[in-house]
Parts: C-alpha cells; structure tokens; sequence
C-alpha cells in the first residue's frame, strides 16, 4: 500500500483523492492546503489528516505527492519533492514559465524519481482505442488529425484570469494528445482567436474561441478547435485521417437510450461534467502511476511532454498576437 | 461494515464477490462451496476462508448471503437463511418449479428478512434510463414493447442440459423486465420456438432461436426476440413504443470508436462478456441490496418478481408444446 | 413508349402516375374513375383524358393497365385487361377473399398476359440492399427475421371500415416483405393485437397494435410488429439475424442534420409521408414493370404472391380469434 | 420550355446535361465541344447535334448557355453570352485571376443577363436544412465554423496540372460554402499544407493535404480541412458552432444498412462519386436557374461570388508561401 500526500484541496485534488482512495494498493496520506476550511473538509470527506508540507516531506512513510495545488506553486513543490526522493503526481502545467519547468525537470533528472505529468486524456478509453488502432496500422500513415474540445460552459472570471489564458489552460491538453497520437513533433505553429462569449474575457485580452494549426515534421497537419462554451456539454472528439482511412472518436454520451417524437429523434448530449466525462481516464491514469511506483512500467507522460506543451500554447499566443505562424 | 457469504464459487458467485468485495460496505464473509478446487481457487482470490453452510447460518457476524449457487439448492438456502434471519440476495431463478418457490417464500415471509431475488438488468443504467424517460410521460401510454436479447455464443452442453431449458435460463430475465418495464401483469403467453444453432440442444427437446408474445392487461403487447448465439457479441436491447412516440435502448459498445476504410465505417461489436455489458448494473443491484440492509430502501424485486418469471417462462413452454395461446 | 391506363384516381393512382410520367418509356393512356371530381382534378393534374373502361380495353394502343381502383374492383379488372391482352399493373391486395383471387389468377395465365403486384416494399433500395447482402452470405443462414411497421398517424375510419382490417391491409405488405426476404414459406401463423389507439377501431372489431410471428420450413421466425400511428413518422425497419450475424435496415430520415443544444442531441424523425418514404421504391418497381414490358425481365412480384400475402393475413386473423397456432 | 447549349462535354457538362434533359422546362440545344470525340459521344449520348459558339450566339430560340468548359475558356465565354443577351450559367471558377473576373462581370453587368454560378454545394439538401436551422435561431449566433471535405481518391496529373492547384480546385466550394453559411465576409486567411499524398503533387509545387482558417467580420471562425483523397469515398461534412449549441451535417451513405458480426459492425462508406453524393443538389441548383429564367427568383449565387471565392484561394496560396495571415 502506497501512501500518497496530496497537495491542493480544489476541484483536481477531490478528483485524484478519489482515484487514489479507490485504488486497492493506495491510501491517502494526507492533505496539504493552505485554505483553512477547503482544507477542513477535504480531510472530513476522506478521514484524512491536514499536514504542512515538511511533515509530508520529512514523512518516510508516505512514498508519493500528488500535486494538485494553484499552478504556481507546482515547480516548487515538484522540486522540493524530488529532492526529498519522493514519487511525484504533477497536475499540468508544471508551470506557466517554460524556463522554470527546464529548471524544475533538472532536479528531478537529478534526484531520479519518478515523475508523472497529468495529462490524463492520454488514459481515456476512446482515445486510447483510437491510439491502438492507428498503431496498429488501420489507417496507414498519419496525414490530418482534427481535435475538437468544447468545454460545456464558461469557467468564473477568477478562473479565467489565474489561467494563463485559454492556450495554456485549455488548448494544453490538446496540444499534448496531438504530439502523443502522432508521436511526432510539430515544425510550426498557427494559432486564430476570438472572444465572442464574455466580454470579461475579451477585456482580459483572452480568447474564448480558437483554432491551432500545427504542422509536424512528417507532414501532417493538425488542427485543434476549442471553445469555452459549447452549450450541449462537454464536447471532445478526435478524427486521425490516414493514408488507408479514418478513425473518428466522437462523444460518449452517459446513456445511449434514444426518443423518437413529433419534434424529432433526442438522444443525450455530451456529459456536461468533466469528471464524467473522463472518470474512467483519471482510474487508468492512476493505475499506471502506481504500475510507476511497482517498477511495473515507466512514465508515459513525463516532464517534457508537460513542457513541450507549454511551448506549443506558448507559440501559438504568439502567432496570434504577430498573426504569422510560428517556426519552432 | 456487513460480512456477506457467498454460496457457490461459479460465475455469477465470482461476479457478485466482485461487488462486494468493491463496496464499501460490505466484505465478503467466507465461500461455501462444495466443489473443492472450485472454493479454493475462489478463496485464493478474494483472500477469505471456505465454510460449509452450517458455519454461516451459526455465525452471527454474518449479516446476509448471496446465493449463486446451482438452481436446485436455491430454495433450500434460502429456507435455511431465512430460518436462521439472515438477509438474502438470490440468483434467479428460486427454483424451476413454481409450486416449491410458493413454498419457499412462504418461509421467507415468515421469518421476515430481507430478500432480493437477483434479476440486474432491472439496473442497467441504460435501460433504468428507458424506464425513467417513461414514467416521466416522455411516450405517452405504453402500447408495444420489444425485448431483444440474444447471447454472444452457445453455452455448454452441460449449462443447457441443466438450465431447465431457453426460457427458464434466458428468457426469464426478459420476462421479468417485461413486467418490471410496463409494471403491469401478462394476461396471455403465446411462444414460438426452433433449434437452428445446434443439433445437441434439439435432442435435448428445447429452443435456441424463440419469439415469446404476452399481453397485458391494459393491452399492450411485448415481443421477446431471444437467441443463445448472436454471433457479434450480447446483444441486448429494449424498445417501448407509446402513444406519444417512443424509447429506443440500444447496445452498448465499448467504444464508439469509428473506422473508415474502403470496406466501409465500422465500430466495434456489443460487448462479448455479459460481464462487461452488466458491470454497472452489478453494482448498482448491490449498492440497492446495502440500502435494503441498512433500512434505506425496500427491495424493488421480490421473491414475487421471482415466482413470476418463473410461471410466465413455464407458460412459454407449455404454449410452444401446444401450440395455443396461454391464457393466465 | 408504352401508353398506360391508370384505375383509380385515389392516393395510389397519383403515386402511380408521378412514376409513369417520370419515365421516358411510358406515359398515361388516361384515367378511369367513377368519382366525377377525382378524374377531373386527375386528369387536369396529368393533361389526360378521362376514358371509360371500355375504351380502355378497345383501344389497341394502350399496352397496360394500372390498377389502382378500390380493393372489390381489382379482380374484375384484371380480368377484364386480361381478355383483352393488356398487361396488368395491380395494386395489392388482388382481393379480399383468397377464392376469387384464385378464379383471377386462372384467367391471367389463360390469357398470359405480363401481370405485376405492387408490393412496392421489394424495391426499396434499403431493404434491396439488405437482400443482397443476405444473398451474398453475409450473414450465413436465416434464423430470425424482425420487422417493424408502423404507420405515422391513423387513417380516416371510412378507410379502416372498407380496409379488410389491419392484416389485410397493413400487415398484408410485412407478410409478402417475410416470404420474399426468407424466400421460403411459413408453415404456422400466430397473430396477437389491441385496439389501442382508437376506439372507432375497437367497434369494428379491428385491432391497431398486433405482433404477428411466422414459423418458416427452414425453422426461420419471423416477427412483424404492426401499429397503425407511430406518432414519429413511417417507422419501417427490417432486421435479418443468421448464424453468422446481423443486417440492419433501419429508417431513412430526409436529413441527416443533428442539432446539440441543451436539451439533447436531435434528428429528424423519420419521413411522416409514406410517398416520400418509399419515393425511390416505386421508381424502380415501375422500372421492373417497364423492363417486363420490354421482355427484359420476369416479374418478380407475381398473382401467386399476391395470394399467398393474402392467405397469411387471413390466418393471422383466424389466430387471433382463436388464441391458436395457425397451421398452413 | 428554354433551350439550353453546353459548352464542354467533360465530366461536368455530362453532370449538367443530365439535369437540363430530367427537368421539364428545360432542353439541350447542342453541344459546343472541339474534341471531336468527345462532341460525338455526348451528341449520341443525348441525341443533340454538335453546335459552334457562333451557331450558339446566333440562334435566338436559345435562352441560355451552360458553360462547363475547361477553366480558361469561360471568361470569353461568359462576355460573348452576355453580348448576345443569353442567359449565363457557368462552372466556378469563373477564371483563375480575379483581374480577368472583375472585367468580365462587368461585362455581364453591362448587358444584364441572367447569371449563376455553379456553387452547386449551396444546393445540397443537408447543408440547406443546416442552414435553415440556423436561419430560424436554433444555434444563436455562429461562433465556429468547420468544413471536412475529401475528395475519394486522386485525380489525374494532367487534372492537378490545369487546375490551379488545390485551393482554386478544391478549397474553392469550400470557401464559397463558407461565406455562404456564415453570410459574411473573411478579415483573414491563414492556410496550411502539405503534399502527403502523391509525388507528382509534391513536384508540381502543390499540395494535396490542407487546413485553410478564415476570421470572419463578426468574429466568427471557419475552418476547411482538405485531402485529395480520402481513401473511404466523398467526405463532405459541415458542422456550425453557436452561442447556444451544434449543427451538423454529417456524410450521406447511399443506404444505411449495417452488418453486425464478429469482426464489427460495419455500414457503407459515404459515395464514392461526387455525382451520387450531389445528384439531388445539381437538380435543385437547375431548379434554381430554370425559376431565375422564369423571373421568379433572382440569382442565389452570382458573379461576385464566383470572384469572391477566387480571391480567398488566392489569399489561401499566398498565407501558405509566406506563413502569415493575410488580411483582406
């Protein structure tokens, strides 16, 4: 059994707390949070202890950190963590600085523990399948792959301004799956904009409507089409087009049961919450990090592929300020 | 905590350990069992001890049982449990006569303990959503309802032999969800039935390939399409068509991944397992037998449910003998 | 160009007039109608004449008939057209009573003049296809075949009063859709039914909701699920389950547009018009009759089906009356 | 009844040839074509006789010409027809520079003929009904706008070499598609490509995989992913994103049967030819022509349209030669 020190009481940490108390060979060793009552009833809601993080550091019992905490603090925890040769679960981004994470992934490179990035759509069944289907050669040799990613409805203003903006909050996650269903890496990035939604977001020189366009060194294209609202819930989709054909990985609706009436055939939208929408992904996630631990498997998602990501949101925040695509 | 043992270490004894074991409020009291390599290689996987029944009704720690063994041993564990005022979770069906199921639960009624006869399709999320789209109005009044059900591939030889034929073994669930769906009583019975898929299960007198049709009371009619060998996996779906349109519950993929080739857009079959197809429908009958336990709610399928399927399937069999239509 | 004498000037004699119009190897001789208004509008629609069945049968340039008259004036037609050496066009059913139907055929084989029911179903593209793929072998050999048939709204009571009842005049084209996709005959009819929907239905003794179930020689069911208002347009869908798996011919809405909002994911219900349903059907079933016109084919639909059709109506209804299997 | 000449007897004048003869108020005059070969076919083909331009231009029983010659030769064409009062329907493009365009609609202008072109997407009953349905508010206002459109397989080098290249070939109905669906203008263009496909492309300086996004006025943003060849059938998709909720119009197989067995279920590919996938848009854009001759409606898609769309794949090449968004 692995006892796993949560850092962050908000909205990933209650996420993760119930991956890691689900699992069989993980416990919750405690949780680290600064807020008084978010802490409170994080520790309730799992019979778990508050702890500050030298208890959890200096704890020899306790193997791993998850960390889920406000994004600026990810890079110090990370290499305090590391340091202290724990395991270590990192929310993405690891920080919104690509050269604080390059400082960041030398000291875990130096400490040598395992490292683990959470960019959990790389476990979603759907994709996966999708995955295992190119690789295993269905569809030939990658050409286009079309990522659309709606989330259902707009986050708070609060939200939106600690974000980093809507390509480093959002677009993050798809930029990452591009790069890991091509396993390839993009040569040039172009990124188009609008806030058409809120005004808040528009006033904060965000956008809330964007598309990407990466090329990878192999040709193929990807676009990614990103909304903060689509309205109908929580719309993820990827189509990988390929010399031999098509995959498509549309949505997965909570139930498929359909009714036929005057006004047409209705079946459910999208799940409009993104633990629903992807809870499966967040168990099979989770499951590989304790593979992790167990010495079972090496990280699928480490450092660089968090810091890759970044890079391309940053590039692309670029090209729609200067309106030119941007050679990496 | 409530300790349940478990009767009978064949497949649905490894499936419902495998809800018990997962929730949180139940753990898995013992295994009784009478085939020896069978309970030990149970009691190795779940890490508990192999009792004769005897040591469960005299355990007082052990709050309920779960019996899943063969169908003749049913109605007597059931008395035994009951006598001894132990909870019971049952596989359907109680017995394959109806007389001995009257007398059964007779016993049970007596002794007062809770009882849930095990018919889980009742909570399939898709088909729970069917029924609540229903008794919310969305279709009206319910006129025509069809059940397909068709198993992935042939069973054993020894299964049928010992199954009491198709409709006691498999067309028994779709009664019951008949019933349960239109909550409502059949006033006739008219089955129809051939042998197509193996010569073995036509010496043996029963069907493989049958069409049962009953009427109910308010006149609605339900059609149950049943086949032990679909030959692209459990295919099971449920339409109910109402007098202001209707609900259409389809399979249930495992993905919905897509792949478009020159040879056509193809996804993937229904699940092969049924175990896979009712996963969530295990846990949920489970989560309402704990409720039932701790006096939350009381069981919504009965020893009555039970004997009914059982009668109707019996009706089956004497109107495909005769060729008559069965009135009830 | 073959000229053609349209009987009826109802709702099939326009469907039929659109198809013999359309097509460049035919066109209307005139049309025969007793109801003074009807052959006005028909003939003023299509810039024919209005004829007499005489001048009809005397006019050596009309090369067929199109029978499309109320039911009770079939026979007598064809038999007319027969002696007089015209081909024949007859809307189905031939006949209410399978005697006369008998007596007609007689005088059509005498006379060996090109006869055609209309059992427009056969050439619907969808249910073409899913044909041909069972004649390919996709699906190994028959063992359950399903359809579903259900008309958008109620017809008018003087329809239902002069209709023969729902078998013969609704369930009539299912029966011929079994023997032609099976291409075997059923050896017992079983039929059950409700009036459900209308109580105007209920005083004729008719039924609107019925389940038919036919036992094939090979042992093949087929089950035909009838009602008279769908509330969601023509619901028409055929399934064909064999020994190694399933063909599908669901419905064919106008558009495939789907709308996500808020309250669901919709599509068009299907189509409500059975002329825009079955539009391309009667195309090619008038393409057939033109190819046998021109001695390029056989027909494919002949008086012997029509009767069999027929047959299988009645013994639904004697089965419903009598609660028993119909032996044939 | 108008009396119609061809120019060309290529693919596209034999498309056209069909809709002109089909409709009622419409016949060919004659066929303008200098390959000999070709002019005999299609003079057989549909029993006309092979016509000179000045023939054409001097025959006042000739309402209007139909222009599907090869891309250079329609501007002379368009001002000689305008010259002689003919009414114009001509193939997009209308000439590969805009300069040549500009001159030519004025000269169209000048002599007020009728005049269409040939966007024939516009037509296309799916994207007509998405269209509706935003027209009437289902979906609010338009925030994104996505066009998948894949031709089945490659053409021939001798078609790539005289095409333009894909964006003027290709791209082309695309960009007319969206301006249309959005009734609006783009402030800017960014395109992206590869050539994935075929060498020959690749050596010719063109591309055969692409991403074009278009900014609109209000903000809006399109974009077209483009391939040369799909590898399963003709990929047309559209799919509007509103402020509240989703159109889309998804491919149109010619049935939608499926075959379920153990290797998936599988239904058809959308068509292979563009004629089939668009047969019923041509009749329908002839429709519109044939009511424009008539007065009773005014061209849908003009001349300014055909320049419009012209320059886009203009901008579209130049985006993509120098990585910059161009603005308009």
């Amino acid at each position: 059994m692995y006892k796993v020190a949560i850092f962050g009481a908000g909205r990933m940490g209650h996420v993760r707390a119930k991956s890691i108390a689900m699992h069989k060979k993980t416990a919750i060793a405690g949780i680290v949070e600064s807020h008084q009552q978010y802490a409170e009833n994080f520790a309730d809601s799992y019979g778990v202890n508050i702890l500050t993080a030298e208890q959890v550091m200096s704890d020899e019992s306790i193997r791993a950190v998850c960390i889920c905490s406000v994004t600026d603090t990810h890079a110090d925890l990370v290499e305090m963590a590391a340091r202290h040769g724990k395991a270590i679960f990192c929310e993405q981004p690891i920080d919104l600085n690509p050269e604080r994470i390059t400082r960041c992934l030398e000291v875990v490179r130096e400490h040598d523990v395992p490292f683990l990035v959470g960019y959990y759509r790389r476990y979603d069944p759907q994709f996966r399948t999708l995955c295992e289907q190119f690789e295993s050669g269905q569809i030939g040799v990658a050409e286009s792959l079309t990522i659309i990613s709606r989330e259902p409805s707009l986050p708070t203003l609060e939200y939106i301004r600690n974000s980093g903006g809507l390509f480093k909050s959002m677009s993050l996650r798809d930029l990452d799956m591009a790069r890991y269903i091509l396993d390839d890496e993009p040569v040039s990035v172009s990124a188009h904009g609008s806030a058409l939604i809120s005004q808040n977001i528009a006033d904060e020189g965000d956008v809330d409507t964007a598309v990407i366009v990466l090329t990878f060194r192999s040709g193929a294209i990807a676009t990614i089409i990103n909304s903060r609202r689509s309205g109908y819930g929580y719309d993820q989709r990827i189509e990988l087009h390929g010399s031999k054909g098509l995959l498509r990985a549309d949505n997965t609706p909570d139930t498929q049961v359909e009714h036929w009436g005057d006004e047409g055939c209705v079946r459910a939208t999208p799940q409009f919450e993104f633990y629903d929408r992807y809870q499966r992904a967040f168990q099979l996630e989770w499951q590989h990090f304790v593979d992790v631990l167990g010495g079972m498997s090496i990280p699928q998602c480490m450092g660089d592929d968090g810091l890759r990501a970044l890079q391309l949101a940053d590039a692309a925040k670029k090209s729609l300020e200067t309106g030119q695509t941007i050679l990496l």
